[in-house]
């Protein structure tokens, strides 16, 4: 009989699946290269052509359903790699290689990307030294495409399968099988792009498993556990039996869930939490709607900017936001304004790079230094306020006079609008993210202006902890169960409740349904989070006991580390 | 009679003066160009060899002066200067250029600088860019050497000059004659490298004046008052007698604090506070010493790894630690263990490139993954605890599980050195660096488990406020008196304090006298600056009575912003 064998790792996606190992083995670097006659050149760079165009397609497909499902801002990693598919001095490359050379589209694009991917993987900055990744993984695509071949067999698996490699890329993950159940690697983390499309696909996945990974061999039968970062190799019969009941027990779970999701969440003890959704751009707005969201908590702006030649004019960004309203009726929809800064650069405006851009000069800091920028977008939501329940949200505010100078600003466009006899609502609430540990530190300050506070975790960890969340050297710090966020958490709410104003969260944390309790007993009334996790939390929120939630979110946040606090839920 | 106009600026340098404005008009770029005969070629390459020589001391000399009366961390940005000058691409370059061209030595400098300026400006990287402007300044400096000219005609000044310039550079200050008493210009913040030079020559300033500059004109009567950041353009002749009296006032002060450095710093209601100095290298301790100081509050162990070509041994190491230990006998002597990370570069060793190196893997995150390193740094540090009165802080703590593993390795390093039957103090003091908001939060919990706190407010505030301290765009926002900083200083002084361990502070805002009253009102006990503000802080200490200071203390705290603080002191 075999003994299970354990091995720890990441959990990078939650879940738990049993399958056989399935070993990604990747196509080596051999590409047929020959040389073309001349009449020869044309056909192979059409066959080029239509390689990039299928690429496109796909990519486009995995980030629009990585921007519905999990969000925006996660959807943009897959922005290098379309922007790629369009450079000249990557495909255009591979054309002219084609015709000056005489070899065919393989070769190209082989010779091609393997030089890119030098050159970028020389730079410094380690940003780009990182896209060195992602045209390896464009370029394998390319040639998959262009040799018409699968990118893994995996057309005749006998059963659940769990696919296991060194590391995965997003090209792995195109056109799955329904059999692949998980995923088991030895690199990457939480923020690689599979694992986002791992927890977009609802498939548990544990990546940082090491060399410890080789202690699997081929049609083993594994369990991968997402939430512990464990994955159990030849496990007894018993523990497959209860992954698999468990398996079932949250198939039904979410069953029930989609069935209530147009119920409103309220608690055992008959505390109204509303569960709304983050939206990344209006095409999303109906899918929110759909999920049974009870309004927007976190309307992401930015898409207006980054996809776009030219500063988006007041009329393009009314319509943009009319349609949000009028999808949302008379429920809340919370717009945040333009969060940008020197990490994230735009093709029409030259924002300044800086040593430390997530402690720059970024989202409000940048609008007021930038006001006409401020002023163009403030009147487009003050215009489209009467086609909804319109609440502006300043992001990065850290201080009581930055959100009075944005306020103003408000009250001048509003003025003028008024002036030039445009109707604008007169009672839209005016709110703070709260993101930087000086806001959730002086809330109780902020909270005599502010209308509403709406805490964004992510970007609260990472300075609280100071922990840059996309740095995999750091990524074991970073952890929004420190004792030290769930305080800061708690302080916000507290000053919230003190001035009878509205607190929600819109971070990563509050779609998590495993951390709704503790989020009620923190204090908040409102979770905002992606669409798909609507259903589940408010089915979370209906077993809550806001008491017992209390008693429990006090003893995570006095808890010593977070690993305790874990522990406590 | 005229009318006194006063014009608001940044006071990057404290105190108050008042002289004749004196415009500094930078000598354009035309420099003598001529071409040489064959046999002058050597003489020429000789004459900027010697001019090479003497910036490098002129530079070498500005260097320790800031390190001594300043800080290291400080002192490092000439380290770029002095690269400079050793560069084959710059001053090879222009040896080259006279052989090659037959040009005269001004002018090979002057092309080589343009084209290095240049070159540096283009580059996307903002660290290297701003690069650009030291080379210019360095490049002024060569040509004046090379002529023999002063930097600026100074030398007939009639009487008291402030002087006033659209910027500032580290070359200009080099040689000012005694008469100038102040600084005024039209750009430049806190961080500029001359703002860091007039605090250090102890002569107010007022920087970022912009164009209203232009209402000085030479020989005008300006009072400086680098605490508000003002600068009175034709004073009332009462003005200038109150500015006179106040600094016959502040030279009194300063007599009677120098006269009674070497006592105790002890409050009115007899409260002992601990007045520490920073130290940077062992050779700064016979000054700290002479200043006063009760002991050393931080050691800064950086120029052991920064200034060697390998990583130091344990010998060096040892070497270096005894020396401040035994200059300090009984007296305790806080030594930080390696603060390095992403932004500090070693010469012999790659550390990772970050896209936001403050919040990536620094200090006591770096040593935990690099052991051997920490383990040769704690060896060193045991062996030498027996010439003196050692603490060992550590940095960038942001949970008890870092302090834990940190505390760990001392105890494996004792162990192993007591079984090679080497002598280590028994009760070495293990303290956390209070410089993440995480740890702040969660002071009460460390405090279980450290021996002492030191508070670093320069990253604490950076973190809080999410405002990169060296980014000129958020400048404005990095504040120390931030009610949210103020309020995580109180909490982490009352963590101390419940659980009776010592807490000191070792950020800039410790040396400034005119905190004093806040920090001891907070709770803080020890003290830590530069040795020059020593005996200025313990005179201030002398006046301060606990109960009245805590009132303001909370009052500060409970101010609804920076300013409002600064209105309650």
């Amino acid at each position: 009989m075999m003994t299970a064998r354990i091995l720890h790792g990441i959990g990078v996606s939650p879940g738990l699946a049993v399958g056989a190992a399935v070993w990604l083995r990747r196509a080596t670097a051999e590409v047929p290269v020959r040389t073309l006659a001349e009449n020869e050149v044309a056909g192979e760079q059409a066959r080029l052509r239509d390689a990039v165009a299928t690429a496109r397609a796909e990519i486009s497909a995995l980030r629009e359903r990585v921007a519905k499902d999990v969000g925006e801002a996660e959807a943009q990693v897959f922005d290098a790699h379309l922007a790629f598919l369009d450079d000249p001095a990557y495909t255009g490359e591979m054309e002219r290689k084609i015709a000056a050379e005489r070899v065919n589209a393989e070769a190209a694009c082989r010779d091609v990307t393997e030089a890119m991917r030098t050159m970028l993987a020389s730079l410094p900055d380690e940003y780009l030294a990182a896209r060195a990744d992602d045209i390896l993984d464009v370029g394998g695509r390319l040639v998959r495409l262009l040799q018409g071949t699968a990118g893994l067999d995996l057309a005749h698996l006998p059963g659940p399968a769990v696919l296991v490699a060194d590391e995965l890329l997003p090209s792995d993950l195109s056109g799955l099988p329904a059999q692949v159940v998980g995923f088991a690697a030895a690199r990457g983390s939480r923020t690689a792009h599979t694992a986002i499309l791992a927890r977009t696909m609802r498939l548990p996945a544990v990546y940082g498993l090491g060399e410890s990974i080789e202690a699997i061999a081929d049609g083993r039968t594994l369990v991968v556990d997402g939430d512990a970062g464990l994955v159990t190799v030849d496990p007894s019969a018993e523990e497959v039996e209860r992954v698999q009941r468990d398996r079932q027990a949250q198939a039904e779970l979410r069953a029930r869930a989609e069935a209530r999701a147009h119920e409103a969440a309220v608690t055992r003890d008959g505390r109204r939490i509303e569960v709304f959704a983050n939206v990344g751009k209006p095409e999303d707005a109906a899918a929110a709607v759909a999920a049974g969201a009870d309004g927007v908590g976190l309307f992401r702006t930015e898409f207006l900017y980054l996809e776009n030649d030219h500063w988006p004019t007041e009329e393009e960004q009314y319509d943009a936001y009319r349609q949000v309203l009028e999808a949302f009726g008379d429920k809340p929809v919370i717009i945040r304004t333009l969060d940008i800064g020197g990490d994230k650069q735009l093709p029409y405006a030259k924002l300044p790079a800086e040593e430390n851009p997530f402690l720059g000069l970024r989202a409000i800091r940048w609008c007021l230094a930038e006001p006409e920028v401020f002023r163009t977008q403030l009147r487009a939501l003050l215009r489209a306020s009467r086609h909804g329940n319109l609440w502006i949200m300043f992001p990065m505010v850290e201080s009581v006079t930055e959100l009075r100078e944005a306020k103003a600003w408000v009250a001048r466009c509003r003025e003028e609008l008024v002036q030039e006899g445009v109707e604008v609502r007169a009672d839209i609430p005016l709110g703070v993210m709260v993101e930087t540990p000086a806001a959730a530190l002086t809330a109780d300050v902020l909270a005599r202006e502010a209308d509403f506070f709406s805490i964004g975790t992510n970007d609260l960890t990472q300075y609280t902890l100071a922990a840059d969340r996309g740095n995999a050297d750091v990524a074991h710090l970073y952890d929004p169960l420190h004792p030290a966020i769930l305080r800061l958490i708690r302080m916000t709410c507290d000053a919230a409740a003190k001035a009878g104003i509205q607190v929600g969260m819109c971070g990563e944390m509050a779609g998590d349904a495993a951390l709704t309790e503790l989020l009620i007993g923190l204090g908040l009334q409102e979770l905002s989070m992606s669409s798909a996790f609507v259903p589940m939390v408010k089915e979370q929120v209906r077993g809550v006991d806001t008491a017992a939630a209390r008693v429990k979110a006090d003893a995570a946040a006095g808890a010593e580390s977070p690993d305790a606090a874990r522990t406590v839920l």
